[in-house]
């Protein structure tokens, strides 16, 4: 199986993937605050496409952001906004029942701040992507999802924004008039309506990095996934890689280089401001 | 020369104000927190012509911020960040000892997190001056002044830095050959050095009004203030307005009434993107 | 009259009571922050018998929570903990979704916190109350519940658990052993089912001052309260009063004299430390 | 061997003590905060006799408070309140301009928090140390110090005051009637009035493990530490172990193996409310 060789291959099936199949992987950098460090930005910056970086909400501070910015730029790798509630303590992964108001104007607050960062470095924030509680309300609640959408637009209208595959982050993107991702997980099993089942459900979590691999491939290459209730077609544009255990690095690597041999382009959907290329 | 040709007046040179003489009126506005109010920022926006808004560190929150930079926008008064060090608690007002490098990186931010809002109303952020305890600091500290102007310049090459007027924040802006604008404080007493008497000393408040009113005229008009020391040649572009007493904006129409009665033209130095003119 | 017997007298004229009716009077404190003020401390101290004090998380600050406290031992008002979600920029009115061992740690840390001033005063923290989102999810919530009566008894088996009547706060506190008060609302509508309209819903305010007064007598009297579905015997042995509004301090004055012109004493359920008797 | 008489035995060599020679081990501990980790707690805590928990102002937060207790009342280690400046993104070692009063209060409130986990596992609250700037700060500013000496009293009269020996915080503690315990630094160096070198300047850290052992073992042997200027009485109680890098704990299990080998005893000087003996 070659890059040169596309074909028309059954979904699952080891064939080669058409022409033109293409993935970001994204990861969420920039997690360290203050004196305590998590993720091991540098490393997983090498493996993946788009960086998700904290906005001081849930993690990052105006010196983590600087560092992380850069380290982005330097591997040219497009900067994301990984917007959050404002929950140090619980490191954004508590629901909050914020308003509609309360989220657009807390996405614009962390859009603009990781902007300034970027612009100081020459580049520029591609993409928008909520942060855990944030990510799974703005999936399931379109009033949420309208709001961060608007002020992402207001932000800027080419801004790419990334939500749950299938989810109501991706539809209000849509009816904003943004580009958006749909964003898939490798490691998580799916219900039979396209979401994803809940962590603390048996089976939730994919724990087979090879079978993690399989599920990267076929979401990137055949648009489906296995349901529980069958196989069921899903855009995927983007694949989360997970930073925060022991093994995330080499997950990464091995991820990438299983999606090169199935001849996937993995590239970031919004290209970074300054590339590699 | 102006309307009432108010004085002829000794300070200096006896001359009446020259034509073209120009002044700011800047504000602290957008200093609520959450459920808590503080000042009358929509009265006070129709009195001054440049706005210092609160950017989350000292005071302010996204929502306070959206509303306040909306209320400026529509007064056509130039918005500022009034950037600050990290303390809600004390008001970003108890010096905090921070690196040069923490000091760049939370302006940036600060900036940001402002011009984000700016940009969703059709407007940007004109100027930055600190606030507080941080102000002190960057009118005293050299390597301080120069990594605020290096972030401000970053974020934006145009942005006006204002300062204690002759202080070492105006110099690190001229170094970063950034437009700077020298602050002075009508109800404050100086020093023979320029610099202002500590407000705990005794006479560093000017309570009268009038004295307050006769030394801002005095400031605007000839550029020069009364010392201890004798009078003393001081360049002046913008003062201070303060919001946080009962009789804060009537003490700033009065202000106002006064520098027009002289003829001085108020008005921003650094134009809002959308003026009233 | 007793509260099994609720007497057909109408709510409002000044029918005795029988000997023995009793309620306490209880207002939230200490809700300032830093440099920003909020209610009239000292004037609602000297209408209510219970004080809930705010703890850091929510509202009140160190130094605040030394004044307050001060404040209440004057008053001979009993002290209470004012128990709140970590959320300053929420005021600990939106809801999280904590896991009932964070309840229970963030309640002891509070509880602490509030008792060390008390006793450096030479008081003591008599009762715990919930604030805002907090109470509202303790009220529904069993697990909640019982991890903050938990932290409460841990704290001490004689403190007062204070939650909305009939709710599950106080059946989690009488699991626990520990002596509960039940709260009611003079100026709110109850559902059939004894819960509180919510706040959204029209009608679910009571705007008329009188009209309050006369359920809060019903109340303290009776034991009963008027719901959308007829008359509801409902044990009430505090009563909220609303310190957050402009006529806030009168209302309580006046309900404070119906109360005393009805022949209910006006106690807390919790004697405090040192008090006026 | 009295601290009048420094006995001419070769620091680092096994000479036996004289009886009665007796030093405590502190280690600073729970200094994780939400989702972040920092040092081994469970491994430091078998090798110190005194715990200095962080109180949620510059690490922890009430979960890991809870936790922290529980391995320390579990080990038998005495618990103390490591009071810090409010300031988690600098890890409180930001030095910040505060006021007596406000130490006082910032004291009394994590004092009050931490005493009401240790009282929920049994236990007590048997020390204080300031932490980080905090720490600096009392060490050399007498009003400061009194003031968090007076929180100590108020909360606890027989509190013990840990502070850097010979400094103005344990002179506070003995004007205000508390225990006191003097604290040493095995790998630091010491100027000739007794205060240590500051961190920035060349020599002031002592890397090579064996000397830090010899001069630990000097100070709680002999009373006495070698200065630039010569060797200097000073009366050490406590020496701290630094449990932030790779080696800490091996370098604490080895100064008290060194200790124990120089026949001194290593206990709490407040002794833990439940202890193994």
């Amino acid at each position: 199986m070659t890059r040169e060789d596309p074909s028309p291959h059954a979904p699952g099936t080891s064939t080669p993937a058409a022409a033109g199949a293409r993935i970001d992987l994204n990861a969420d950098l920039g997690e360290s605050f203050g004196a305590w460090r998590m993720g091991d930005d540098a490393a997983l910056l090498a493996q993946v496409t788009s960086a998700n970086i904290a906005c001081g909400f849930h993690a990052g501070d105006p010196a983590i952001m600087q560092q992380t910015v850069a380290l982005a730029v330097a591997a040219g790798v497009a900067i994301g906004a990984h917007v959050a509630l404002p929950d140090l303590q619980g490191f954004g992964r508590r629901e909050m029942r914020i308003s509609p108001a309360e989220a657009h104007a807390m996405t614009l607050y962390q859009l603009g701040a990781l902007g300034a960062f970027a612009r100081a470095a020459g580049s520029r924030v591609s993409h928008l992507k909520p942060h855990g509680a944030l990510y799974n309300m703005a999936a399931r609640d379109a009033a949420l999802a309208d709001a961060i959408a608007a002020a992402a637009r207001a932000f800027d209208p080419g801004l790419l924004l990334v939500g749950l595959a299938g989810s109501e982050l991706p539809r209000a993107g849509e009816r904003a008039g943004l580009p958006v991702a749909h964003e898939g997980f490798a490691d998580r099993r799916y219900a039979s309506d396209g979401t994803l089942l809940p962590r603390h459900e048996a089976g939730a979590v994919i724990d087979d990095p090879q079978e993690a691999i399989a599920q990267a491939l076929r979401m990137a290459v055949a648009g489906e996934v296995a349901t529980c209730g069958g196989v069921r077609a899903l855009r995927i544009d983007t694949l989360c890689v997970h930073g925060d255990h022991p093994g995330a690095v080499a997950a990464a690597r091995a991820l990438r280089t299983a999606l090169a041999g199935a001849g996937v382009v993995v590239a970031a959907v919004a290209p970074a401001a300054g590339t590699r290329a």
